[in-house]
């Protein structure tokens, strides 16, 4: 078995962000490999979280943000500044992609294709070809074809998806993992620095996975034994790295 | 381009059959590859499915039936009574595993793990490891494992699955397909005898999809053209099986 990481946002933003990482990730393998039907799933997840929310506003913020604490490291004498450099042009080129009039994804709305699947996607086993008809149409297309129109409209959210990738894994990279212990399967903590983000590594070898529940100075994991469906008793070695 | 098949079930029961077989075929890939946690979809659906509503009663119904015709073949003298002996063991094999006191799938509701997935698979994009920290746990042991889990997890529908397959196999074997033409993409046509199930195969190359709307006795059949989203005016050439 290997070792396993689970993040637990300890705000909604980091929450949202890691959600559409999550879904942007799967988009990608779905765009790499043909898995039939299985791309509109994140796809349509993906619509119906950007329309319920622009996050355009807090990226745009990140962005300057993480400019700031950047700009902050040419005063270390250790720090390459090359490298600096290159981290800074890398933000300010994702910022004017987001300064558009238009929400990013909504000119998919207009995609008559996708808005008729998108209708009736949830409902419960519905992928059956008398249910979309121009669904099975497109599934029997070309895989080279179909891989054109996802990497399309993946492509309309990467505006969106870019920077939230390049700022979770700055936060991510805010904090190395260092080697803890859970007596009795539990461990709290606390910071005066705010934290966004906890991250546990843990090899399943101990057949435990992590709850972790907190705010941004405090925090609680309790380790779950998989196979009793409850806490467990044991101390629990794992990997922590505590992120702002 | 290929020849793609269409089905249109003209009752609630094909149906919810069609339904049920399509998720089935799903579960049956997701059993043979490692598609991650892909399998919890199809695998919820048929809980949600089956729980809604107790197939167990026309399922049996359906196998008499299907006995009762199938005798009616050994007058027939080109008939092999060989094979007829063994589709009506095969039929009569199915019937005992339906006639449990518990609903199929029942069990699966005392599965903790698939419990607490269950309850908010359904999120918008909840796939993420702290939506699941047990999901990312089960993902990460080895796909024999998993394999394992699947199949025992499929093995608990297939006193209704294989049935269900087995008679939407001779409804599709009531008749072949024959050739027809729908002039200005539309056709029609009716049946004295009452029809389940109206099968459409078309070549990609006209770029049309069916949609085909009826009851037991009519039935119309209209072209839609992928590209311009809308009835074709071109004469579309299909095969057609009107099944009962």
């Amino acid at each position: 078995m290997t070792d396993l990481i689970y993040e637990q946002p300890l705000n909604e933003k980091i929450r949202s962000y890691l959600r559409i990482e999550n879904l942007a990730l799967q988009l990608q393998q779905h765009a790499e490999h043909d898995h039939q039907y299985q791309c509109f799933n994140p796809l349509f997840s993906l619509a119906e979280l950007t329309e319920r929310c622009d996050y355009r506003t807090d990226i745009l913020k990140d962005i300057e943000k993480q400019i700031q604490l950047i700009s902050q490291w040419r005063t270390h004498s250790s720090v390459d500044n090359d490298q600096v450099d290159k981290l800074t042009d890398r933000l300010i080129a994702l910022k004017s992609p987001l300064q558009t009039q238009e929400r990013i994804g909504c000119s998919l709305k207009r995609d008559k294709f996708l808005t008729s699947l998108r209708q009736r996607f949830n409902m419960t086993g519905a992928y059956c070809n008398f249910d979309f008809p121009q669904l099975h149409f497109w599934l029997g297309k070309d895989w080279q074809y179909r891989q054109r129109d996802i990497n399309n409209w993946l492509a309309e959210y990467h505006p969106l998806l870019a920077p939230i990738m390049l700022l979770l894994e700055l936060i991510r990279a805010t904090e190395d993992f260092r080697l803890s212990q859970a007596p009795v399967g539990f461990y709290q903590g606390n910071s005066s620095l705010p934290l966004s983000l906890i991250r546990v590594k843990i090899n399943s070898d101990q057949n435990c996975y992590p709850t972790v529940s907190g705010n941004r100075n405090r925090y609680a994991i309790h380790f779950v034994d998989f196979d009793l469906h409850r806490h467990t008793c044991e101390t629990i070695d794992f990997s922590l790295a505590t992120c702002s």
